[in-house]
Protein backbone atom coordinates (compact mmCIF):
# COMPACT_ATOMS: atom_id res chain seq x y z
CA UNK A 1 0.00 0.00 0.00
CA UNK A 2 1.66 3.41 -1.20
CA UNK A 3 0.87 7.13 0.30
CA UNK A 4 0.91 10.19 -0.49
CA UNK A 5 2.38 13.27 -0.85
CA UNK A 6 0.82 16.82 -0.19
CA UNK A 7 2.66 19.97 -1.16
CA UNK A 8 0.45 21.86 1.32
CA UNK A 9 1.11 26.11 0.90
CA UNK A 10 0.59 27.05 4.40
CA UNK A 11 0.04 31.03 3.49
CA UNK A 12 1.92 34.28 3.72
CA UNK A 13 2.09 33.92 7.73
CA UNK A 14 -1.24 34.38 9.41
CA UNK A 15 -1.74 31.15 10.24
CA UNK A 16 -5.63 31.83 9.47
CA UNK A 17 -4.83 31.73 5.50
CA UNK A 18 -3.98 28.41 5.63
CA UNK A 19 -7.10 26.99 2.82
CA UNK A 20 -9.34 24.66 4.22
CA UNK A 21 -8.07 21.60 2.63
CA UNK A 22 -4.50 22.58 3.71
CA UNK A 23 -5.56 22.36 7.12
CA UNK A 24 -7.63 19.33 6.56
CA UNK A 25 -4.53 17.61 4.81
CA UNK A 26 -2.12 18.75 8.03
CA UNK A 27 -4.57 17.17 10.47
CA UNK A 28 -4.84 13.59 9.32
CA UNK A 29 -0.65 13.76 8.53
CA UNK A 30 1.32 11.06 9.82
CA UNK A 31 4.38 12.93 8.10
CA UNK A 32 4.49 16.35 8.21
CA UNK A 33 7.90 17.87 6.69
CA UNK A 34 8.17 21.74 7.43
CA UNK A 35 9.88 24.64 6.76
CA UNK A 36 11.40 27.71 8.86
CA UNK A 37 8.84 30.88 9.51
CA UNK A 38 5.91 27.66 9.57
CA UNK A 39 3.60 29.72 12.46
CA UNK A 40 3.52 27.53 15.37
CA UNK A 41 -0.47 27.57 15.57
CA UNK A 42 -0.23 25.70 12.51
CA UNK A 43 2.36 22.80 13.61
CA UNK A 44 -0.21 22.48 16.67
CA UNK A 45 -2.70 21.24 14.24
CA UNK A 46 -0.38 18.08 13.70
CA UNK A 47 -1.87 15.12 15.04
CA UNK A 48 0.35 14.09 18.28
CA UNK A 49 1.14 10.50 17.06
CA UNK A 50 2.79 12.05 13.80
CA UNK A 51 5.93 12.74 13.24
CA UNK A 52 7.86 16.11 12.68
CA UNK A 53 10.42 16.93 10.50
CA UNK A 54 11.99 20.25 10.58
CA UNK A 55 13.35 21.20 7.16
CA UNK A 56 13.98 24.97 7.19
CA UNK A 57 16.85 26.78 6.18
CA UNK A 58 18.82 29.49 8.14
CA UNK A 59 20.86 31.70 6.62
CA UNK A 60 24.36 30.15 6.63
CA UNK A 61 22.88 26.71 7.05
CA UNK A 62 20.68 24.13 6.59
CA UNK A 63 18.67 21.54 8.33
CA UNK A 64 18.08 19.14 5.01
CA UNK A 65 19.31 19.43 2.02
CA UNK A 66 16.89 19.48 -0.85
CA UNK A 67 17.49 16.22 -2.31
CA UNK A 68 17.27 14.84 1.37
CA UNK A 69 13.94 16.50 1.36
CA UNK A 70 13.28 15.17 -1.80
CA UNK A 71 14.16 11.31 -0.56
CA UNK A 72 12.35 11.43 2.82
CA UNK A 73 9.11 12.14 1.37
CA UNK A 74 9.39 9.59 -1.02
CA UNK A 75 10.34 7.14 1.59
CA UNK A 76 7.38 7.80 3.94
CA UNK A 77 5.03 7.83 1.21
CA UNK A 78 5.93 4.48 -0.01
CA UNK A 79 5.78 3.48 3.66
CA UNK A 80 2.03 3.96 3.27
CA UNK A 81 2.24 7.25 4.90
CA UNK A 82 -0.11 10.39 4.53
CA UNK A 83 3.16 12.88 3.59
CA UNK A 84 2.14 16.53 4.19
CA UNK A 85 5.10 18.85 2.95
CA UNK A 86 4.38 22.73 4.47
CA UNK A 87 5.52 25.00 2.78
CA UNK A 88 5.11 29.03 3.70
CA UNK A 89 2.90 30.82 1.03
CA UNK A 90 2.34 28.82 -2.56
CA UNK A 91 3.86 25.26 -2.64
CA UNK A 92 5.16 26.58 -6.64
CA UNK A 93 6.17 30.03 -6.01
CA UNK A 94 9.86 29.93 -5.39
CA UNK A 95 8.93 26.90 -2.88
CA UNK A 96 10.62 24.23 -4.95
CA UNK A 97 7.97 22.28 -4.57
CA UNK A 98 8.05 21.39 -8.48
CA UNK A 99 11.19 19.60 -7.30
CA UNK A 100 9.68 18.18 -4.63
CA UNK A 101 6.83 16.84 -6.86
CA UNK A 102 9.21 15.93 -9.89
CA UNK A 103 10.73 13.87 -6.82
CA UNK A 104 7.68 12.02 -6.19
CA UNK A 105 6.48 11.67 -10.05
CA UNK A 106 9.98 9.84 -10.41
CA UNK A 107 9.56 7.73 -7.84
CA UNK A 108 6.21 6.41 -8.70
CA UNK A 109 4.58 8.46 -5.80
CA UNK A 110 0.94 9.72 -5.86
CA UNK A 111 1.49 13.48 -5.03
CA UNK A 112 -0.76 16.53 -5.30
CA UNK A 113 -0.21 20.03 -4.72
CA UNK A 114 -3.10 22.04 -2.10
CA UNK A 115 -2.05 25.61 -3.45
CA UNK A 116 -1.82 28.49 -0.96
CA UNK A 117 -2.03 32.49 -0.47
CA UNK A 118 1.13 33.38 -1.70
CA UNK A 119 2.90 35.83 0.11
CA UNK A 120 3.35 38.08 -3.45
CA UNK A 121 -0.13 38.85 -2.83
CA UNK A 122 -1.21 38.72 0.37
CA UNK A 123 1.79 40.77 2.20
CA UNK A 124 1.06 44.01 0.50
CA UNK A 125 -2.76 43.44 0.52
CA UNK A 126 -2.47 43.16 4.23
CA UNK A 127 -0.28 46.42 4.07
CA UNK A 128 -3.37 48.44 2.04
CA UNK A 129 -1.65 47.94 -1.41
CA UNK A 130 -3.55 46.20 -4.05
CA UNK A 131 -1.42 45.26 -6.47
CA UNK A 132 -3.69 45.84 -9.45
CA UNK A 133 -5.83 48.65 -9.58
CA UNK A 134 -8.04 50.21 -12.39
CA UNK A 135 -6.01 52.96 -14.15
CA UNK A 136 -3.04 52.46 -12.01
CA UNK A 137 -1.83 48.51 -12.33
CA UNK A 138 -3.41 46.32 -15.29
CA UNK A 139 -0.46 43.89 -14.95
CA UNK A 140 2.12 42.35 -11.76
CA UNK A 141 5.40 40.45 -11.98
CA UNK A 142 7.10 38.79 -8.93
CA UNK A 143 10.52 37.65 -8.55
CA UNK A 144 12.91 36.76 -5.95
CA UNK A 145 15.46 38.76 -4.42
CA UNK A 146 18.14 36.58 -3.24
CA UNK A 147 20.40 36.48 -6.33
CA UNK A 148 19.20 40.13 -8.11
CA UNK A 149 22.75 39.34 -9.68
CA UNK A 150 21.90 36.49 -11.77
CA UNK A 151 22.22 36.96 -15.46
CA UNK A 152 18.67 35.31 -16.11
CA UNK A 153 16.85 37.52 -14.81
CA UNK A 154 15.69 40.58 -16.83
CA UNK A 155 15.79 43.49 -14.89
CA UNK A 156 15.07 45.96 -18.05
CA UNK A 157 11.62 44.24 -18.32
CA UNK A 158 10.55 43.50 -14.59
CA UNK A 159 11.28 47.48 -14.21
CA UNK A 160 8.79 48.25 -17.09
CA UNK A 161 5.43 46.34 -15.45
CA UNK A 162 2.92 48.38 -13.97
CA UNK A 163 3.75 46.69 -10.03
CA UNK A 164 6.46 44.48 -9.18
CA UNK A 165 6.80 42.47 -6.02
CA UNK A 166 10.47 41.17 -4.94
CA UNK A 167 10.16 38.04 -2.51
CA UNK A 168 12.87 37.36 0.26
CA UNK A 169 15.07 40.39 -0.78
CA UNK A 170 15.66 41.69 2.76
CA UNK A 171 19.55 41.12 2.02
CA UNK A 172 19.70 42.71 -1.06
CA UNK A 173 17.22 45.79 -0.91
CA UNK A 174 19.66 48.36 -2.57
CA UNK A 175 20.93 46.41 -5.17
CA UNK A 176 17.49 45.54 -6.29
CA UNK A 177 16.43 49.34 -6.33
CA UNK A 178 19.16 49.93 -8.16
CA UNK A 179 18.93 47.37 -10.84
CA UNK A 180 15.51 48.89 -11.05
CA UNK A 181 16.29 52.77 -11.60
CA UNK A 182 19.37 51.83 -13.72
CA UNK A 183 16.61 50.40 -16.08
CA UNK A 184 14.31 53.03 -16.46
CA UNK A 185 11.98 53.37 -13.55
CA UNK A 186 11.53 56.39 -11.97
CA UNK A 187 13.09 57.20 -8.65
CA UNK A 188 10.25 58.90 -7.71
CA UNK A 189 8.19 55.72 -7.99
CA UNK A 190 5.99 54.96 -5.14
CA UNK A 191 7.48 51.58 -3.19
CA UNK A 192 7.17 49.76 0.42
CA UNK A 193 8.76 47.69 2.38
CA UNK A 194 6.90 44.89 4.40
CA UNK A 195 8.18 43.00 7.02
CA UNK A 196 6.57 40.29 8.76
CA UNK A 197 3.75 40.68 6.49
CA UNK A 198 0.84 39.55 7.47
CA UNK A 199 1.65 39.04 11.54
CA UNK A 200 0.99 41.02 14.35
CA UNK A 201 5.00 42.42 14.66
CA UNK A 202 4.33 43.29 10.62
CA UNK A 203 6.30 46.75 9.60
CA UNK A 204 5.77 48.66 6.79
CA UNK A 205 8.16 51.63 5.34
CA UNK A 206 6.80 53.28 2.66
CA UNK A 207 8.73 56.11 0.17
CA UNK A 208 10.44 55.85 -3.32
CA UNK A 209 12.03 53.37 -5.02
CA UNK A 210 15.37 55.95 -4.09
CA UNK A 211 15.11 56.29 -0.49
CA UNK A 212 12.95 53.15 0.93
CA UNK A 213 15.80 51.24 1.00
CA UNK A 214 17.58 53.55 2.72
CA UNK A 215 14.27 54.24 5.06
CA UNK A 216 13.44 50.45 5.73
CA UNK A 217 17.44 50.15 6.50
CA UNK A 218 17.41 53.37 9.34
CA UNK A 219 14.37 51.09 11.02
CA UNK A 220 16.15 47.97 11.43
CA UNK A 221 13.96 46.26 8.73
CA UNK A 222 15.02 42.66 8.57
CA UNK A 223 14.20 39.02 6.60
CA UNK A 224 11.30 38.04 5.80
CA UNK A 225 10.99 41.51 3.76
CA UNK A 226 8.57 41.91 0.87
CA UNK A 227 9.88 45.12 -1.43
CA UNK A 228 6.62 46.14 -3.87
CA UNK A 229 7.19 48.92 -6.58
CA UNK A 230 4.58 50.96 -8.06
CA UNK A 231 1.74 53.60 -8.64
CA UNK A 232 -0.34 51.09 -6.21
CA UNK A 233 1.60 51.78 -3.02
CA UNK A 234 0.13 55.32 -2.73
CA UNK A 235 -3.21 53.23 -2.95
CA UNK A 236 -2.32 52.54 0.79
CA UNK A 237 -2.86 55.99 2.24
CA UNK A 238 -6.04 56.74 0.90
CA UNK A 239 -6.95 52.87 2.07
CA UNK A 240 -6.01 53.85 5.59
CA UNK A 241 -8.26 56.83 5.84
CA UNK A 242 -4.71 58.41 6.22
CA UNK A 243 -4.78 61.36 4.15
CA UNK A 244 -0.98 62.94 4.32
CA UNK A 245 -0.05 66.09 4.68
CA UNK A 246 2.84 67.58 2.30
CA UNK A 247 6.06 65.89 4.31
CA UNK A 248 9.79 64.83 3.85
CA UNK A 249 10.44 60.92 3.07
CA UNK A 250 11.55 60.91 5.89
CA UNK A 251 8.28 61.32 7.97
CA UNK A 252 6.23 59.52 5.63
CA UNK A 253 8.40 56.38 6.89
CA UNK A 254 6.18 54.72 9.69
CA UNK A 255 5.49 51.09 10.69
CA UNK A 256 1.52 50.32 10.00
CA UNK A 257 -0.61 49.09 13.34
CA UNK A 258 -4.38 48.84 11.48
CA UNK A 259 -3.81 45.34 10.18
CA UNK A 260 -1.53 44.07 13.21
CA UNK A 261 -4.66 45.21 15.82
CA UNK A 262 -4.96 41.78 16.54
CA UNK A 263 -6.02 40.97 19.59
CA UNK A 264 -4.24 37.83 21.24
CA UNK A 265 -7.94 36.12 21.52
CA UNK A 266 -8.51 36.66 17.93
CA UNK A 267 -5.00 35.41 16.65
CA UNK A 268 -5.13 32.09 18.50
CA UNK A 269 -9.16 31.29 16.93
CA UNK A 270 -7.11 28.26 15.51
CA UNK A 271 -6.03 26.99 18.84
CA UNK A 272 -5.45 25.37 21.47
CA UNK A 273 -4.49 22.16 19.38
CA UNK A 274 -6.65 19.78 21.36
CA UNK A 275 -10.13 21.90 20.85
CA UNK A 276 -8.99 22.47 17.04
CA UNK A 277 -8.26 18.46 16.90
CA UNK A 278 -12.37 17.75 17.94
CA UNK A 279 -13.49 19.98 15.29
CA UNK A 280 -13.61 23.27 17.26
CA UNK A 281 -10.78 25.48 15.63
CA UNK A 282 -13.33 27.68 13.01
CA UNK A 283 -16.53 27.21 14.92
CA UNK A 284 -15.09 28.33 18.27
CA UNK A 285 -14.68 31.90 16.63
CA UNK A 286 -17.68 31.73 15.35
CA UNK A 287 -20.26 30.49 17.70
CA UNK A 288 -21.36 33.38 19.64
CA UNK A 289 -18.12 34.55 20.02
CA UNK A 290 -16.85 38.22 19.47
CA UNK A 291 -17.10 39.54 15.72
CA UNK A 292 -13.34 38.81 13.86
CA UNK A 293 -11.58 41.85 15.70
CA UNK A 294 -8.75 42.66 12.94
CA UNK A 295 -10.84 45.08 11.89
CA UNK A 296 -9.06 48.21 9.81
CA UNK A 297 -11.04 50.68 11.06
CA UNK A 298 -10.51 53.99 9.10
CA UNK A 299 -11.82 56.83 11.22
CA UNK A 300 -11.03 55.48 14.71
CA UNK B 1 -23.01 50.80 16.35
CA UNK B 2 -21.15 50.32 13.11
CA UNK B 3 -20.23 46.78 10.95
CA UNK B 4 -17.45 46.48 9.01
CA UNK B 5 -17.14 44.93 5.54
CA UNK B 6 -15.18 41.98 4.87
CA UNK B 7 -13.11 41.61 1.15
CA UNK B 8 -12.81 37.62 1.19
CA UNK B 9 -10.82 36.15 -1.65
CA UNK B 10 -13.17 32.44 -2.50
CA UNK B 11 -10.10 31.16 -4.01
CA UNK B 12 -9.70 30.18 -7.71
CA UNK B 13 -12.98 27.66 -8.03
CA UNK B 14 -12.32 24.32 -5.97
CA UNK B 15 -14.32 25.22 -2.66
CA UNK B 16 -11.77 23.72 -0.02
CA UNK B 17 -9.29 26.38 -1.49
CA UNK B 18 -10.82 29.33 0.67
CA UNK B 19 -9.08 30.28 3.75
CA UNK B 20 -9.97 28.93 7.07
CA UNK B 21 -10.44 32.68 7.96
CA UNK B 22 -12.63 33.61 4.66
CA UNK B 23 -14.72 30.64 5.65
CA UNK B 24 -14.79 31.84 8.90
CA UNK B 25 -16.03 35.73 8.20
CA UNK B 26 -18.93 33.83 5.39
CA UNK B 27 -20.24 31.34 8.05
CA UNK B 28 -20.67 34.74 10.55
CA UNK B 29 -21.91 37.32 7.74
CA UNK B 30 -24.95 39.06 8.33
CA UNK B 31 -25.27 40.03 4.56
CA UNK B 32 -23.08 38.56 1.70
CA UNK B 33 -22.46 40.23 -1.73
CA UNK B 34 -21.32 37.42 -3.98
CA UNK B 35 -19.68 37.35 -7.98
CA UNK B 36 -20.73 34.66 -10.53
CA UNK B 37 -18.65 31.81 -10.78
CA UNK B 38 -18.86 31.64 -6.70
CA UNK B 39 -19.30 27.94 -5.92
CA UNK B 40 -22.87 26.88 -4.74
CA UNK B 41 -20.82 25.05 -1.65
CA UNK B 42 -19.56 28.05 -0.60
CA UNK B 43 -22.69 29.51 -0.48
CA UNK B 44 -24.10 27.06 1.21
CA UNK B 45 -22.54 27.82 4.39
CA UNK B 46 -23.78 31.36 4.64
CA UNK B 47 -26.04 31.15 7.43
CA UNK B 48 -29.77 31.30 6.69
CA UNK B 49 -31.15 34.40 7.99
CA UNK B 50 -28.58 36.07 6.21
CA UNK B 51 -29.44 38.64 3.15
CA UNK B 52 -27.75 37.36 -0.06
CA UNK B 53 -26.73 39.71 -3.31
CA UNK B 54 -26.10 38.52 -6.34
CA UNK B 55 -23.56 41.22 -7.99
CA UNK B 56 -21.85 39.31 -10.50
CA UNK B 57 -21.54 39.63 -14.08
CA UNK B 58 -22.52 38.37 -17.71
CA UNK B 59 -21.12 38.64 -20.88
CA UNK B 60 -23.01 41.86 -21.93
CA UNK B 61 -25.07 42.43 -18.72
CA UNK B 62 -23.96 43.17 -14.89
CA UNK B 63 -26.54 42.23 -12.24
CA UNK B 64 -25.40 45.37 -10.05
CA UNK B 65 -22.77 48.46 -11.32
CA UNK B 66 -19.63 48.53 -9.57
CA UNK B 67 -21.17 51.83 -7.70
CA UNK B 68 -23.87 49.83 -6.61
CA UNK B 69 -22.22 47.56 -5.22
CA UNK B 70 -19.87 49.92 -3.62
CA UNK B 71 -22.89 51.55 -1.61
CA UNK B 72 -24.60 48.44 -1.06
CA UNK B 73 -21.38 47.33 1.13
CA UNK B 74 -21.60 50.77 2.61
CA UNK B 75 -25.30 51.37 3.18
CA UNK B 76 -25.14 47.63 5.44
CA UNK B 77 -22.05 48.03 7.33
CA UNK B 78 -23.19 51.54 8.41
CA UNK B 79 -26.84 49.67 10.01
CA UNK B 80 -23.99 47.65 11.93
CA UNK B 81 -24.10 44.45 9.58
CA UNK B 82 -21.18 41.78 8.95
CA UNK B 83 -21.00 42.26 5.26
CA UNK B 84 -18.77 39.59 3.31
CA UNK B 85 -17.88 40.97 -0.09
CA UNK B 86 -17.20 37.49 -2.14
CA UNK B 87 -14.88 37.71 -4.68
CA UNK B 88 -13.55 35.01 -7.06
CA UNK B 89 -9.65 34.12 -6.69
CA UNK B 90 -8.43 37.43 -4.70
CA UNK B 91 -9.77 40.07 -3.98
CA UNK B 92 -6.95 42.74 -5.01
CA UNK B 93 -6.35 40.85 -7.99
CA UNK B 94 -8.58 42.05 -11.06
CA UNK B 95 -11.14 42.12 -8.38
CA UNK B 96 -11.80 45.79 -8.05
CA UNK B 97 -11.59 44.56 -4.24
CA UNK B 98 -9.51 47.96 -4.20
CA UNK B 99 -12.35 49.95 -5.49
CA UNK B 100 -14.44 48.79 -3.20
CA UNK B 101 -12.28 49.03 -0.12
CA UNK B 102 -11.28 52.95 -1.40
CA UNK B 103 -15.27 53.39 -1.01
CA UNK B 104 -15.81 52.00 2.58
CA UNK B 105 -12.46 54.53 3.59
CA UNK B 106 -13.82 57.10 1.94
CA UNK B 107 -17.28 56.47 3.92
CA UNK B 108 -15.46 55.82 7.33
CA UNK B 109 -16.77 52.23 7.17
CA UNK B 110 -14.20 49.65 8.77
CA UNK B 111 -13.34 47.05 6.46
CA UNK B 112 -10.32 44.05 5.77
CA UNK B 113 -9.24 42.52 3.36
CA UNK B 114 -8.87 38.33 3.91
CA UNK B 115 -6.33 37.70 0.96
CA UNK B 116 -7.57 34.33 -1.00
CA UNK B 117 -5.52 32.11 -3.27
CA UNK B 118 -5.13 33.64 -6.82
CA UNK B 119 -6.92 31.39 -9.81
CA UNK B 120 -3.33 32.92 -11.14
CA UNK B 121 -1.26 30.80 -9.06
CA UNK B 122 -3.73 28.00 -8.43
CA UNK B 123 -5.11 27.09 -11.73
CA UNK B 124 -1.45 26.69 -13.35
CA UNK B 125 -0.67 24.66 -9.88
CA UNK B 126 -3.46 22.14 -9.99
CA UNK B 127 -3.08 21.65 -13.79
CA UNK B 128 0.66 20.61 -13.03
CA UNK B 129 2.42 24.03 -14.27
CA UNK B 130 4.70 25.42 -11.44
CA UNK B 131 4.97 29.22 -12.24
CA UNK B 132 8.32 28.99 -10.76
CA UNK B 133 11.14 26.64 -11.53
CA UNK B 134 14.56 26.03 -10.55
CA UNK B 135 16.84 26.60 -13.68
CA UNK B 136 13.70 27.48 -15.84
CA UNK B 137 11.51 30.21 -14.29
CA UNK B 138 13.14 32.63 -11.83
CA UNK B 139 9.97 35.10 -12.30
CA UNK B 140 6.46 35.56 -13.64
CA UNK B 141 3.80 38.39 -14.64
CA UNK B 142 0.12 38.25 -14.28
CA UNK B 143 -1.73 40.44 -17.11
CA UNK B 144 -5.78 40.40 -17.30
CA UNK B 145 -6.85 39.69 -21.06
CA UNK B 146 -10.34 40.92 -21.44
CA UNK B 147 -8.71 44.48 -23.24
CA UNK B 148 -5.47 43.16 -24.80
CA UNK B 149 -5.34 46.31 -27.37
CA UNK B 150 -5.05 48.88 -24.25
CA UNK B 151 -2.24 50.93 -25.14
CA UNK B 152 -0.99 50.85 -21.25
CA UNK B 153 0.01 47.16 -21.35
CA UNK B 154 2.90 46.63 -22.40
CA UNK B 155 3.31 43.12 -24.10
CA UNK B 156 6.59 43.85 -25.30
CA UNK B 157 7.89 43.92 -21.42
CA UNK B 158 5.50 40.75 -20.42
CA UNK B 159 6.86 38.87 -23.58
CA UNK B 160 10.28 38.69 -22.09
CA UNK B 161 9.35 37.85 -18.32
CA UNK B 162 10.09 33.59 -17.87
CA UNK B 163 6.27 32.82 -17.31
CA UNK B 164 3.46 34.73 -18.03
CA UNK B 165 -0.03 34.08 -16.89
CA UNK B 166 -3.14 35.65 -18.57
CA UNK B 167 -6.15 35.27 -16.58
CA UNK B 168 -10.04 36.59 -18.40
CA UNK B 169 -8.59 35.70 -21.73
CA UNK B 170 -11.01 33.47 -23.19
CA UNK B 171 -12.08 36.07 -25.69
CA UNK B 172 -9.22 37.35 -26.67
CA UNK B 173 -7.03 34.54 -26.98
CA UNK B 174 -5.44 34.61 -30.46
CA UNK B 175 -5.15 38.29 -30.21
CA UNK B 176 -2.67 37.60 -26.87
CA UNK B 177 -0.75 34.76 -28.61
CA UNK B 178 0.05 36.93 -31.73
CA UNK B 179 0.63 40.73 -29.39
CA UNK B 180 3.15 37.83 -27.22
CA UNK B 181 5.23 36.47 -30.72
CA UNK B 182 5.29 40.00 -32.16
CA UNK B 183 6.77 40.97 -29.20
CA UNK B 184 9.36 39.08 -29.24
CA UNK B 185 7.80 36.04 -27.62
CA UNK B 186 9.57 32.10 -29.66
CA UNK B 187 6.22 30.80 -31.79
CA UNK B 188 7.61 27.70 -30.23
CA UNK B 189 7.24 28.73 -26.43
CA UNK B 190 5.60 25.59 -24.54
CA UNK B 191 1.63 27.58 -23.78
CA UNK B 192 -0.87 25.67 -21.85
CA UNK B 193 -4.87 26.81 -21.63
CA UNK B 194 -6.77 25.92 -18.49
CA UNK B 195 -10.73 26.08 -18.74
CA UNK B 196 -12.25 25.62 -15.60
CA UNK B 197 -9.18 25.20 -13.15
CA UNK B 198 -9.13 23.42 -10.08
CA UNK B 199 -12.82 22.42 -10.89
CA UNK B 200 -13.52 18.72 -11.47
CA UNK B 201 -14.45 19.81 -15.56
CA UNK B 202 -11.41 20.94 -15.79
CA UNK B 203 -10.04 21.40 -19.30
CA UNK B 204 -6.41 21.51 -20.17
CA UNK B 205 -4.65 22.03 -23.86
CA UNK B 206 -1.33 22.02 -24.33
CA UNK B 207 0.65 22.78 -27.19
CA UNK B 208 3.49 26.28 -28.17
CA UNK B 209 2.70 30.01 -28.13
CA UNK B 210 1.42 29.27 -31.89
CA UNK B 211 -0.73 26.83 -31.86
CA UNK B 212 -2.40 26.22 -28.60
CA UNK B 213 -5.50 28.76 -29.38
CA UNK B 214 -6.59 27.01 -32.70
CA UNK B 215 -6.08 24.00 -30.37
CA UNK B 216 -8.28 25.69 -27.37
CA UNK B 217 -10.71 26.51 -30.21
CA UNK B 218 -10.98 23.59 -32.08
CA UNK B 219 -11.86 21.77 -28.30
CA UNK B 220 -14.85 24.44 -27.51
CA UNK B 221 -12.88 25.81 -24.61
CA UNK B 222 -14.57 28.69 -23.04
CA UNK B 223 -14.85 31.68 -20.24
CA UNK B 224 -12.85 31.06 -17.36
CA UNK B 225 -9.84 30.60 -19.03
CA UNK B 226 -6.47 30.62 -18.09
CA UNK B 227 -3.39 31.33 -19.91
CA UNK B 228 0.32 29.88 -19.11
CA UNK B 229 3.28 30.91 -21.77
CA UNK B 230 6.15 29.79 -20.68
CA UNK B 231 9.42 26.60 -20.23
CA UNK B 232 7.74 25.71 -17.49
CA UNK B 233 4.96 24.10 -19.12
CA UNK B 234 6.97 21.11 -20.04
CA UNK B 235 7.07 20.11 -16.17
CA UNK B 236 3.44 18.74 -16.73
CA UNK B 237 4.64 15.77 -18.78
CA UNK B 238 7.39 14.83 -16.05
CA UNK B 239 4.96 15.79 -13.33
CA UNK B 240 2.15 13.51 -14.64
CA UNK B 241 4.87 11.11 -15.27
CA UNK B 242 3.53 10.90 -18.59
CA UNK B 243 6.29 10.49 -21.17
CA UNK B 244 5.28 12.11 -23.93
CA UNK B 245 6.18 10.45 -27.54
CA UNK B 246 7.80 12.41 -30.59
CA UNK B 247 4.06 13.67 -32.03
CA UNK B 248 2.00 15.54 -33.83
CA UNK B 249 0.65 19.22 -31.43
CA UNK B 250 -2.77 17.93 -32.17
CA UNK B 251 -1.99 14.37 -30.97
CA UNK B 252 -0.67 17.12 -27.57
CA UNK B 253 -3.93 18.79 -27.39
CA UNK B 254 -5.83 16.38 -24.64
CA UNK B 255 -7.77 17.24 -21.86
CA UNK B 256 -6.57 16.48 -18.24
CA UNK B 257 -8.18 13.89 -16.14
CA UNK B 258 -5.66 13.51 -13.15
CA UNK B 259 -6.17 17.13 -10.95
CA UNK B 260 -10.13 16.34 -11.62
CA UNK B 261 -10.31 12.60 -10.14
CA UNK B 262 -11.96 13.54 -7.06
CA UNK B 263 -15.38 11.56 -6.52
CA UNK B 264 -18.30 13.44 -5.46
CA UNK B 265 -17.33 12.60 -1.85
CA UNK B 266 -14.46 14.28 -1.45
CA UNK B 267 -15.91 17.58 -3.80
CA UNK B 268 -18.48 17.58 -1.31
CA UNK B 269 -16.79 17.60 1.63
CA UNK B 270 -17.76 20.82 2.63
CA UNK B 271 -21.27 20.32 2.20
CA UNK B 272 -24.25 19.64 4.08
CA UNK B 273 -24.62 23.14 4.99
CA UNK B 274 -26.38 22.53 8.00
CA UNK B 275 -23.27 19.58 8.99
CA UNK B 276 -20.83 22.65 7.86
CA UNK B 277 -22.46 24.93 10.68
CA UNK B 278 -22.31 22.69 13.45
CA UNK B 279 -18.43 22.91 12.63
CA UNK B 280 -18.94 19.49 10.99
CA UNK B 281 -17.33 20.72 7.55
CA UNK B 282 -13.46 20.42 8.07
CA UNK B 283 -13.71 17.39 10.53
CA UNK B 284 -16.17 15.00 8.56
CA UNK B 285 -13.64 14.17 5.72
CA UNK B 286 -10.33 14.35 8.67
CA UNK B 287 -11.84 11.80 10.76
CA UNK B 288 -12.20 8.33 10.18
CA UNK B 289 -12.76 8.85 6.67
CA UNK B 290 -10.83 8.04 4.12
CA UNK B 291 -8.20 9.59 2.98
CA UNK B 292 -8.44 12.99 0.89
CA UNK B 293 -9.01 11.04 -2.98
CA UNK B 294 -7.87 13.86 -5.00
CA UNK B 295 -4.68 12.18 -5.54
CA UNK B 296 -2.32 12.47 -8.42
CA UNK B 297 -1.28 8.80 -9.44
CA UNK B 298 1.46 8.81 -11.51
CA UNK B 299 2.05 5.19 -12.04
CA UNK B 300 -1.67 3.94 -11.88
Amino acid sequence: MSGVVYLVGAGPGDPELITVRGLACLRRADVVVYDRLIDRRLLDEIPPAARRVYAGKRPGRQALRQEEIDALLVRHARAGRTVVRLKGGDPFVFGRGGEEALACAAAGVAWEVVPGVSSAIAVPARAAVPLTHRGLAASFAVVTGHSPGDPRLDWEALARIDTLVVLMGAAHLAEIALLLQRHGRPAATPAAVVENGTLPDERVIIGTLADVVGSAAAAGIGSPATLVVGEVVNLRERLLGQEEQPSSAASRMRSTTCPSERPAAAAAAISPASAARQGLALTSRMRGSPAPSSRRSTRP
